[in-house]
């Protein structure tokens, strides 16, 4: 593997220009007039580099990204939604490993590196989702790792539970959960299977809480309660969470506290009009915020690019911020937040760091939320994939 | 002038393929098989044809689009944002012909073709903003129709009453009123004041009111009364109307049927996280909606891009509007909406209208919001801009 030098770059946190030398894969120094006879050299003066963004929820199983457009033909209900995506994505091929396989091409253009993907585990589908993301991130330059998700519901959906198991055993790095009380009816039972299956397998767990108001604040805190007791703190993380947007500010504090304590991270995707967490107070508290799409071109919406800088300028925008320094928060969100959330290694901009770095023709971190141009260099491990 | 054929695009509306004759800077004739010896013949097979953008809500005065990333300056509130502004535009240049014409340049390459701003008007600037878009305005091929607009207020800020009635009279073609009682603190005589200029000078009425809940639903009862009493109705619009997202479904219901009787049509820009008037109820009762980007790029925020299909996108989305027909609403707000608020003639796909076309390289309406993909060309008046 040659060794890559990029000179003249503006590395996101450095506040001057600097050069990056890249050898064996990871970042060897970063400083300025870098002397490295033998290395391509990579002109990048004046452009933002970070490192590389993270997708932190998606579902890469059920897109139609890369394929003709498909109207939306769900009503206008959570329930229509589900019965529609269960009757049609056996019609249009879902999931593909051809589409699957488009939209990780798509994603690494735009400099994701690595993605959480949840993948629909039920008897009717059983663990074909898991197959095809398995097969497509294969000839993929983007790391994917899966979440074994009961989309169709866990307990009200018999057999789910023993699939998600299987989906484990396999390798599968995650267990989710899907609204304990709205969906499934059992929040109780329904986090005690989930928890103990993270238990059981050392897996990372991501429960999608769309549950509002009061109720979803309650879920909040049995999520909280149980993180604690297991002493999962690290591994769990609650998507969307539209509660914490609804409740008022003495609770939302008791629960952003809770999160830090018991080290739980939150991902927000800051789709259509539906709350997004309050970010600035979350990071204030030392709570892990990640970012993602959540569908992009599937049977629950339309929309999606798969550019986690589009994506971040949503959470900054629906978050109102306007100065820099919050607007870097949800830059933040879609790179070391989702590294976190994760448990990414050797992640960053630092020497020894892995040389997943991407760069953006812009000065900085808001510029690149706000404006989101073209990546005029995405490198992954040290190999240069887009320039 | 050459005439122009544009040969197998999907014009809006018509279902299937047609080729569309452009002659005189019209729109000749929309058929299928059209033979046009001597006429320029553009293939455009397979892609979506619309009438220009048009953009109904803007501030070209105040735009930093074209220079440096400026970092956003201002706190967190309304009255921070008008003394940053007033503070920091002369250092900045603002307003500048060069800036302004370079964001009609953009504007005009994402296919607007129609643009009402709204320019600051105070005993401080002058009429200084009016004649700088003027200027700019004269060397674009955009269309240009401007707002005498009190920001810094109206009875609060002696002078401006008097400035405004000065640009009517210099053939400014509409005036502008800012939250009536929650800026200008006293909202019967701020609406007297300028309903009795739009009533003397003949001039358009676009009132920005961001004043929510039961004061923002008052005021627009008193817009909605004076608007009738006047006989006004086709000449106002309001921007913004924050509060109808805000009330109940019933008063909500009484309002938009206000609206629809008194002729009065609504603006959003579905900025931030700031709520959404409900487009689909407002335009089943036949009120007129249009869209626009309110700020790009200035001392009020950094966000905007100048291309009216992602602002219609964001007016969508923020509509949870999921469904083609629904999504198609985004897009006529951005089209035939804002024509019919402007009161342009001669807008739209039929023969006999101005020959002011883009094409867009997708399916369809929903598409094109959704994925807004760069124009394939631009048509002004039957001259091609951008192609």
């Amino acid at each position: 593997m040659t060794d890559v030098l990029l000179r003249g770059g503006l590395p996101w946190g450095l506040g001057a220009p600097a050069d990056i030398l890249v050898r064996g894969g990871r970042i060897d120094r970063v400083a300025q007039g870098i002397d490295a006879p033998g290395a391509q050299m990579i002109d990048i003066a004046g452009q933002f580099v970070l490192p590389g963004l993270v997708e932190a929820h998606c579902h890469l199983d059920k897109t139609l990204h890369g394929g003709p457009w498909i109207p939306h033909s769900a009503d206008d209900t959570l329930a229509g939604r589900i019965a529609n995506d269960l009757d049609r994505r056996a019609e249009l091929g879902v999931p593909s490993v051809a589409r699957i396989g488009a939209l990780l091409g798509r994603m690494s253009e735009a400099g994701t590196t690595h993605v959480r993907t949840h993948t629909d585990i039920d008897p009717q589908v059983g663990l074909r989702g898991v197959e095809a993301v398995h097969e497509a991130a294969a000839g993929s330059p983007v790391e994917v790792r899966q979440v074994a998700f009961p989309q169709h519901g866990l307990l009200t959906n018999p057999g789910t539970a023993e699939l998600l198991e299987e989906a484990l055993k396999s390798g599968v790095e995650a267990v989710g959960g899907l609204d304990p009380a709205g969906v499934d009816r059992d929040p109780v039972r329904h986090l005690d299977v989930i928890f103990g299956l993270a238990e059981r397998y050392g897996a990372h767990l991501d429960i999608h809480l769309h549950d509002g108001g009061s109720l979803g604040g309650w879920e909040l805190e049995l999520i909280i309660e149980r993180t604690r007791a297991l002493g999962l703190g690290g591994r769990v993380t609650i998507s969307h969470a539209y509660a914490l947007g609804q409740l008022d500010e003495a609770y939302q504090d008791r629960l952003v506290q809770g999160f830090a304590e018991a080290g739980v991270a939150l991902v927000t995707a800051a789709v259509y009009s539906f709350p997004v967490p309050p970010v600035k107070k979350l990071r204030a508290a030392g709570v892990t915020v990640a970012c993602g799409h959540d569908g992009i071109r599937d049977l629950w919406g339309p929309y999606g690019s798969g550019d986690m800088l589009e994506r971040a300028m949503h959470v900054a925008y629906r978050s109102t911020f306007r100065r820099d320094e919050d607007i870097e928060l949800a830059l933040e969100a879609a790179t070391y937040g989702g590294a976190r959330a994760l448990g990414l290694d050797g992640y960053g901009l630092a020497a020894g760091d892995r040389a997943n770095l991407i760069v953006v023709p812009c000065g900085g971190a808001a510029e690149a939320v706000v404006v989101h141009p073209a990546r005029s260099l995405v490198m992954k491990d040290g190999v240069v994939l887009h320039n």
